[in-house]
C-alpha cells in the first residue's frame, strides 16, 4: 500500500469544519461528498452542531467511533495545529488542510505550518495542502470529490495536480465543458509535505491514469523532477504548465506560494529534456490534454487537412508551417478516389476543399480514404456548418471512421455555441473538438513533438578517464583561499586534466622575462594581461594578437601597459600569459561554460562564441545530466549549426568533438562541486580534433 | 453619394432566387432581411411563385413596378449572366452574387466571371462577389442583412471584411457571443469588382464606424494598400488577419481563390510599415476587435494587474514578459491606500493579489485606486469567482470604474460557462472580458504597439541628387540585350550614380595585362573572376584577398585559374576584377538588397552582410515606398544592431549613413524599374562616412 493512498483511497473521511452555513468552504466539501456519492463513510466535525447534511456531526476526530483514514481540515488556521494533533492521536494517516494564513502570509504563518509538518511527520501522516482546494480520486472504487469546487468532476483519464486552488477551479470548469474526465485531482497549495514528485511517482503506474497534467510555479528537486519525468513521460505524457517563467513573474511566485521559481531558461532546458510536454497557457493546456487522451499517438508528422471551407484550411495549413509538421502528399490513389466522391469544385490536393456542399457522407468517405493513405499520419477535418448539414451528424461519422483508424483525427468545428455543448452528451466518445484551426494544429505539434522524443533512445552519460584529484585539488585550494578565479595555469592545468586541449602557454610576472618564457612556443603568440580582477581584458586593451616574433613581443608589451594604464585597471596586472595563436583558417569559435543556478544546479551551456556571444545570443543550455543524444541535440540547436557543418565551400569541422567536450565538462562540473563559473571563450574548432583548442578560459571557484 | 452607397445603402433590394424551400440559401437571405426589418421595400424574384415570405413575387427584375438599387443574386451560376443583364436594364446600381461556380472553379469559371465583370462595368454596376456570403449594413437607418448567417448580428462599430465566406460565418457567431457589435460586414468571395481597398476608404470616414477588420488572402494592389492603410490606421485601427502565408497556405489560397498571395515576408513588411495590426488567429482578432472597442487606448506601456488568485497573475506577468510592456511601480501612497482596503496576507505590489476573499467592493476601490495612480497606463482585472461571491457584481462594479477613468482595463473572468453568455445581456457596456489572463495580456500588446504607431511620425521619402538618367541607360542597353547580370563596370557605373560609395576597380578580359590594370589602385588588391554564369564566386575558388603586389596577382590569377577549371567553370569566365580592399578593422559587414516580388513589387532587404547571411538571417524588409522613420527603424530591428553601436570597446560605425543607404536604394529601384534583382554583399560601414564602400555587388535586369 503507498502512503499516499490513505488521502486518495480512504475508506473513511472525518470533514473537520463542516458546517451546514451555504456557500461557506465546509459546507461545499461535505455536500460534494455526498454529492459524488464517496464510496465510504463521511463523518461531519464540528463541536456547534449535532448533525450537517441529515449526517449526525462529531465535537471532535477523536469522539469518532470508527476509524478515520482521512481528515479534511476546514477550521481558522489558529485553530489547525490543535486539530491536526487530535488526528494524530486518533490514528489518521492522511490530513488534506483547505485552510489558508500558513507559509504564504510570511514568517509567523511559517512557523506555524513547520509545527503541523513536525506533528505530521512524527505520527506517519502524510498531508495535501495546507491553503488549497482539496482532492479528487474519481476512479470507480473511490468517487471522492473532497474539493470546494462547483459542477462535477467527470470521470476520466487525466490525473492532474495544481499548484494554484484558482487555476484548478478555472481548469475544472473548463475541462467539464469539453467532456474531458479526470481520474485524480490534487490541489497541493503551500506542498508542505506531498508534493509533484510524490504524485509523479503516485500515479506513474495508476491503471486509471493515462496523462499526467500539472501547473507548477517552482519544481522542488529538479534533478530528482528530471529522474521521473525522463521516466515517466516514456510510457505517459506529462503536460506542464510552468508559471512563474519571467522575471517579474518569477518575483510574484516567490511572494505567492514561497518557493522561489527557478529561471526560465533552466526550467526550459529542464522541461525538454525530460520530454515533457510544456504549454504556454491554461487554454492550450487543455487544448493539448483533450488532443492526447481523445486520439491515438501520430507515427508520423504527415498532416492532412480535410475540410469544407477554404479559408479554414489555409489558416491550418499556415500555423503549421515550421512547427515540424508537414504537410503531407496524397498519393493518386487516394486523389483518384476522392475525385469520385466529391463535386467537381472541390480540391483533392491537401488540403482537400470539399466544398461547402459536404456532409456526414462525405467526410466519412473522404477521411476513410485520407486515413487509409499510407502517406498520411495525423489528420485535421475541419467543418463549418452550412445552413443545410446537421453538424452533430458530421462530427459522428468523422468520430466512427476515426475509430476504425489507428490514426489520429483533431476536428474543428466552427459552430453555433450550443453545439460544443451537445456534443459531449450527444456524441459518445467524440474525436478531440476544437473551436479554431490553429488550435487543432498546435495539438497535432505537441502530439508529433512527444512522439519523437518517445522514440527516442535514452542515450548515456558518458565519462572519460581523467585526473579528477589533480583538478579538485586545484579547486579546492582556491577555495580555501576565499574562493575567486583561479590563476592562468591552474585554469588550463583543471581543463587539461579533463582532456580538453589547451594552446602553449607561459605565464611571467609583472616585469618577468617574456622573451625567455615565449622560447618553449612557436610564433605568432598572444598576449594577455593576468589580474583576477580584470575581467574583460579586450575591452582595456588587455589582448594582443599575431605577435609574430620577439621583439614584436616587447613592443606589445610596452603598447598594453600604457593602455591598461589609460583604462586605470594597470595596478590590477598581476603579469602576463603568453599563449601560442589556434591558427586554422577553417577553424569556428565555440563557446562552452557553467553558471551555477539556485534552484537547478549548473546549467550547462554551449553555442556559437567569440566576441558576440551576448549580442548573437547562438546558445544552448541544458541541466546535469546530459547524455551523448543531449549533447548531440544541443548542438544541432544553435541557429548557426550549419556554419560547423560547412558552407559555401568550406570544410566540416570536428562536431563530434564538440559534443565530446560538452560531455566532458558535464563530467567536470559533476565531479567538481566548488566551480561557481566556467566560461571556455572562444573555443577553436577545426575540421580534425587535433587543431581544436580552447583558446581563453576563466574558472571560479566558490570560497569554502 | 459613393458608388458603394448602392450595395449598402439601398432603398430597395431585389433578392433574385429567392425560395420557400427550407434551408436554403435563397429563403434564408430573405428571412434575414426581414427578420432585420431592414429600412426599405424588398422584392423576391423567382417566375416559380407567386409570394415568398407572404411578400408578392416577380418573374423577373425587370418586372418590378418600382425602382430597384441591390440585387441579391443566389440563381444557379449559368444563370447569373442573364440575371445580372436584366438588372443593367432595370437601372439597378448594386450587385451581390452569392452564387458560386466563377473562377475559383477554373478557366471556364473565370470567362463567365469576366462576362460578368463586363456587363456591370459598362452600365456603371458596383459588385460584391461571387462566391460570397453577402453584405450587412448594421448602421440604425439602413438595418439590411443580406447574408445567410444564421443568429442576428448586433449593432455595434465594427466594420469587418471577409475573403472567405465560411471564416465569414464563424466570426459572426463568436462576435454575437462575446456582445461585440458590427457596422458593416462584407463578405467579397472572388472580389471580381468591390475588394479591400474599396472597402477601406468606404469605411474611412464612416461616422458609425470605430475599427475595420480583415481577413485577406491577398492583397490586391500593395503599393495602393500600403498608402490607405497608413492613412486610415492614424484615426481608425485596422486589424487583419492575413492568410496564406506559408509556402504551402500560399499554394491553397492560390487554389482557393485565384489569386496568388504575397511571400510571407514581404506582407509581414507591408503590416508592420502600415500601422495595421496583424493577428496569426481568428480567436486572436476577435480578442483585439473586443480589446479596441470596449476600453480606450492606453498612453503608455506600464501594466498593472489586479487579481483575487495568485496563479492566474503570475500567468499575465508572464505572458507580459518581453512584449513591449512594462510591469508598472505602483506608487507609495496607491500601496498604503491599498492596505487600508485589503487584509494583511494581500500583496499591494503589482501583480496586486487580493486574495480570494475579495468582492465587488473591494475590486471597485482597488481598481479606483490602481487607475488614478501616474504609473499606471493599462490594467488587467482577473478575477476568479469563490464561492460566496457574485460574478456579474464584479464585473458591474470593475465595468463602473474603468468607465469612471480614462484608461483601458481588460478583465480577466474564470467562471462557469453560463456566466460568459450573461454577461452581455446583464451587464450593459462591460468591458472587454477574456476567458485567460494570456488573452488579456495578447490584447495589451496590441494596443500598446498601436499606440506607438499612432505616435509615430509620418516620416518624409527623402530624394538624393543623382544621375537617373545614367543609370537608367546601362540598366535599358541590358534590358535590350535581353536582360541578366550587368557587367561589373556597369554594376559599378549604375551604383556610383546613386552615390554609393564603390572601391577602386579595374575589369580586364581573360588574359588581359593585369599588372598595367593594377597600376592605378592601390595595394593590397583582391581578385575576382567575372562571369554571368559564375554566381556564388568564392564557393569555386574565384575570390582571392589580399593581393600585396603585383608578382602576387599574377601568381593568384594561376591559382585561380586552376581552381575555376578544377569546378569545371573556367569556360565561364570572361574576365577578371581586380579591387581595392575595403580595409578598416573597425569597419562591419552589411547587407543591401531589393528582389522583385510578384505581388508586391519591389522588396528591399537590408541587414548584417558577409558570407554567412543566408545562416545568420539577421535582416529585414520593406515594401515602396521608405521614409527616412522606416529606414531608422529598419536597422534598429536587427537582432546584431548593438554591432553597429559598438559592443565591447569598439566604436559605432556610421549607422546614418547605413539609413541613407537604404533611401538611395529605394530611390534606384523606383527611379529604375527594370532591375529585377540587386545585391550589395558585403558593404562595410566605418565609423566615418568616408570610409565606408561598397565590396561587390551585382544587379540583374530584366530583359525588356
Amino acid at each position: 500500500m503507498h502512503s499516499l493512498d490513505a488521502i486518495f483511497k480512504p475508506r473513511s473521511i472525518a470533514v473537520i469544519g463542516a458546517t451546514p452555513r451555504p456557500r461557506s468552504i465546509g459546507r461545499e466539501i461535505l455536500n460534494n461528498l455526498f454529492a459524488n456519492e464517496f464510496n465510504g463513510k463521511i463523518f461531519p466535525v464540528n463541536p456547534k452542531y449535532e448533525y450537517i447534511h441529515s449526517t449526525k456531526a462529531y465535537p471532535s476526530v477523536t469522539n469518532i467511533p470508527d476509524p478515520v483514514d482521512l481528515a479534511v481540515i476546514v477550521v481558522p488556521a489558529p485553530l489547525v495545529l490543535g486539530v491536526v494533533e487530535e488526528c494524530a492521536k486518533k490514528g489518521v494517516k492522511g490530513l488534506v488542510i483547505i485552510t489558508a494564513g500558513f507559509r504564504e502570509i510570511g514568517p509567523e504563518g511559517a512557523k506555524l505550518e513547520d509545527a503541523i509538518i513536525d506533528v505530521a511527520k512524527r505520527h506517519g501522516m502524510r498531508m495535501i495542502g495546507p491553503n488549497c482546494m482539496g482532492v479528487i480520486d474519481a476512479t470507480p472504487d473511490v468517487r471522492m470529490n473532497a474539493t470546494f469546487s462547483p459542477g462535477v468532476p467527470p470521470t476520466g483519464t487525466v490525473a492532474f495536480m495544481t499548484q494554484s486552488g484558482a487555476l484548478g477551479v478555472a481548469i475544472l470548469l473548463a475541462v467539464q465543458k469539453l467532456g474531458l474526465g479526470f481520474s485524480y485531482f490534487a490541489s497541493v497549495g503551500n506542498k508542505a509535505d506531498v508534493g509533484a514528485m510524490d504524485l509523479l511517482e503516485y500515479w506513474e503506474n495508476d491503471a486509471h491514469t493515462q496523462l499526467i497534467a500539472m501547473y507548477l510555479e517552482s519544481f522542488g528537486d529538479p534533478r530528482r523532477f528530471t529522474e521521473l519525468s525522463k521516466r515517466i513521460s516514456k510510457t505517459k505524457p506529462i503536460v506542464v504548465v510552468k508559471s512563474g517563467t519571467s522575471a517579474a513573474g518569477a518575483r510574484a511566485a516567490s511572494s505567492h506560494t514561497g518557493s522561489l521559481a527557478g529561471l526560465e531558461v533552466a526550467s526550459e532546458a529542464l522541461l525538454q529534456q525530460c520530454g515533457v510536454n510544456r504549454v504556454s497557457s491554461i487554454e492550450e493546456m487543455i487544448h493539448v490534454v483533450a488532443g492526447f487522451v481523445g486520439a491515438p499517438m501520430p507515427r508520423g508528422n504527415r498532416l492532412c487537412i480535410v475540410t469544407n471551407a477554404g479559408g479554414p484550411g489555409i489558416m491550418a495549413v499556415d500555423a503549421a508551417d515550421g512547427h515540424g509538421l508537414q504537410i503531407a502528399a496524397l498519393s493518386e490513389k487516394t486523389r483518384a478516389a476522392m475525385r469520385k466522391v466529391l463535386p467537381a469544385e472541390a480540391s483533392v490536393d491537401n488540403p482537400v476543399d470539399m466544398v461547402a456542399g459536404a456532409g456526414p457522407d462525405q467526410y466519412e468517405r473522404v477521411l476513410d480514404l485520407v486515413l487509409a493513405d499510407d502517406s498520411v499520419d495525423v489528420t485535421i477535418a475541419i467543418f463549418v456548418p452550412p445552413l443545410m448539414i446537421e453538424p452533430l451528424e458530421v462530427m459522428r461519422r468523422i468520430t466512427r471512421v476515426a475509430r476504425a483508424h489507428e490514426k489520429p483525427v483533431y476536428s474543428v468545428l466552427m459552430a453555433e455555441e450550443s453545439y460544443y455543448e451537445r456534443i459531449p452528451r450527444e456524441v459518445p466518445d467524440a474525436v478531440p473538438i476544437f473551436r479554431f484551426p490553429e488550435d487543432a494544429v498546435k495539438v497535432a505539434e505537441h502530439t508529433n513533438r512527444y512522439r519523437l522524443w518517445r522514440a527516442r533512445p535514452a542515450g548515456t552519460v558518458r565519462t572519460f578517464p581523467v585526473d579528477t584529484a589533480r583538478a579538485l585539488s586545484l579547486v579546492e585550494r582556491k577555495a580555501k583561499a576565499g574562493g575567486g578565479y583561479l590563476a592562468p595555469e591552474d585554469t588550463h592545468a583543471v581543463l587539461g586534466a579533463y582532456g580538453f586541449p589547451t594552446v602553449g602557454h607561459a605565464v611571467v610576472p609583472i616585469d618577468g622575462d617574456l622573451r625567455a618564457a615565449a622560447r618553449s612556443l612557436a610564433f605568432p603568440v598572444v598576449l594577455k594581461v593576468v589580474g583576477e580582477k580584470i575581467v574583460h581584458k579586450s575591452d582595456v586593451g588587455g589582448v594582443m594578437l599575431g605577435i609574430r616574433n620577439e621583439k614584436a613581443l616587447e613592443l606589445a608589451r610596452e603598447t598594453m601597459r600604457a593602455s591598461l594604464s589609460k583604462a586605470g585597471v594597470l595596478t590590477h596586472a598581476t603579469g602576463y600569459l603568453v599563449q601560442e595563436m589556434a591558427g586554422d583558417s577553417n577553424g569556428k569559435e565555440v563557446i562552452l561554460g557553467v553558471a551555477q543556478d539556485p534552484k537547478f544546479g549548473p546549467l550547462l551551456m554551449c553555442g556559437m562564441g567569440g566576441r558576440y556571444v551576448e549580442i548573437l545570443r547562438d546558445v544552448a543550455f541544458r541541466v546535469l545530466p546530459i547524455t551523448d543524444l543531449d549533447a548531440h541535440d544541443m548542438v544541432r540547436s544553435f541557429r548557426s549549426f550549419p556554419l560547423l557543418e560547412g558552407v559555401r565551400g568550406e570544410p566540416r569541422v570536428d562536431v563530434e568533438f564538440v559534443e565530446e567536450l560538452i560531455l566532458r565538462l558535464a563530467q567536470l562540473v559533476d565531479e567538481i562541486p566548488g566551480i561557481q563559473e566556467l566560461d571556455m571563450n572562444p573555443v577553436i574548432v577545426t575540421p580534425t580534433r587535433a587543431g581544436c583548442r580552447v583558446v581563453d578560459a576563466r574558472i571560479r571557484a566558490l570560497g569554502a
